[in-house]
């Protein structure tokens, strides 16, 4: 019973996504649906951004608690809406929709949609971003790809994050880097730290670059 | 509708948790159901706590895909039997009971259910446990507590893990103490390092003493 709702509730979910999705193209944003595991480091890679980018960055972040992660974001120059989800372990595609009827948000720009620090849920629920984008930091170990497919299959680009700490963790990017283009050889793997802000150009083209490819 | 299952399945689960919860004290086990997210290093400290426990150690390791855990705990030592929950977020009741049925468990020992890495769900499936313990790494951020409050809310024991990072990171452990606090002010909070092994002779007797007032 609990799978075949499941299902009935991913279709729902899949119908209002392609509606986000609409919205996204007639006004010309390009949008990330940002996951990872809690404390990867994505509010901090959206803040090294949002220095590039200012205003033109808008980021709907999902938290089970707090508005802490908007705050910041707002503090870095984003523009920024948190989602409470109270309880709830990752964002849907109608949690989003609502949000867009209230976050004024420029045409022709960037939207991350932050989900909710969670590396299994937020997986299969479309948002009706144009890229999932998967952030895994250095400090929690090289085997995640492997551990959870179903993020690194669905994921067109993975950042690797605090790469500063690298010296004193035990984490082989060459790994991990494989073990994701068996799962997805598409895959771009970025290699960023917040700290030493390395990685952010490379990473800031290849979003350029899609942005371009979407017309 | 969606709630309305979610408090039947919880319902359905609890009478199974019970049923382990007898289970387990009829044979003299102390049980904890250990949670944090990805990567915190949950399946090191078993492995340094195998150094001294060997085979009286039980894990029952769960992960949405791979057996990668429960070999490493056995080479450490350990006894231990894995769960793959082939895309389920957190284990449940009814999983750990049916690995009870083949585990081959010691009495009067100790059985950690490793669960699967997320701070949301796993947080309100109760297996049957005497204590839930929190993992949080250094690397994750001091925030957790307030973001995650379902998890540090029930949590007996928080075992602050990954110390030896701290002085590469950005992290106030009195903040991240005195925010566990607030959500529970019975809490137990522990430092550890599966590298430096700081911590464990305290985390050790901790589980000592609670075995005791079982009786």
């Amino acid at each position: 019973m609990e799978q075949k709702l499941d299902i009935q509730i991913q279709s729902i979910n899949d119908e209002v996504a392609y509606q986000n999705r609409q919205y996204f193209d007639q006004i010309g944003l390009l949008v990330l649906n940002m996951i990872s595991s809690p404390g990867s480091g994505k509010t901090s890679i959206l803040e090294v951004m949002a220095q590039t980018l200012g205003k033109k960055l808008h980021v709907i972040t999902g938290d089970v608690q707090t508005d802490l992660d908007a705050e910041r974001l707002v503090k870095a120059g984003a523009k920024a809406f948190q989602i409470q989800t109270g309880g709830s372990c990752h964002l849907t595609a109608s949690m989003v929709q609502k949000a867009l009827r209230v976050f004024d948000i420029e045409p022709n720009s960037l939207l991350v949609i932050e989900n909710i620090g969670n590396l299994v849920c937020p997986s299969t629920y479309n948002l009706g971003e144009h890229i999932k984008i998967a952030v895994v930091s250095t400090a929690e170990g090289d085997e995640k790809p492997i551990k959870y497919p179903a993020l690194f299959t669905r994921a067109q680009a993975v950042l690797v994050n605090k790469i500063d700490l690298l010296p004193y963790v035990a984490f082989n990017i060459d790994r991990l880097a494989s073990d994701c283009y068996k799962l997805n050889n598409k895959v771009r793997i970025f290699k960023t730290s917040c700290v030493t802000k390395e990685g952010f150009g490379e990473w800031m083209d290849f979003l350029y670059q899609v942005k371009k490819s979407l017309g």
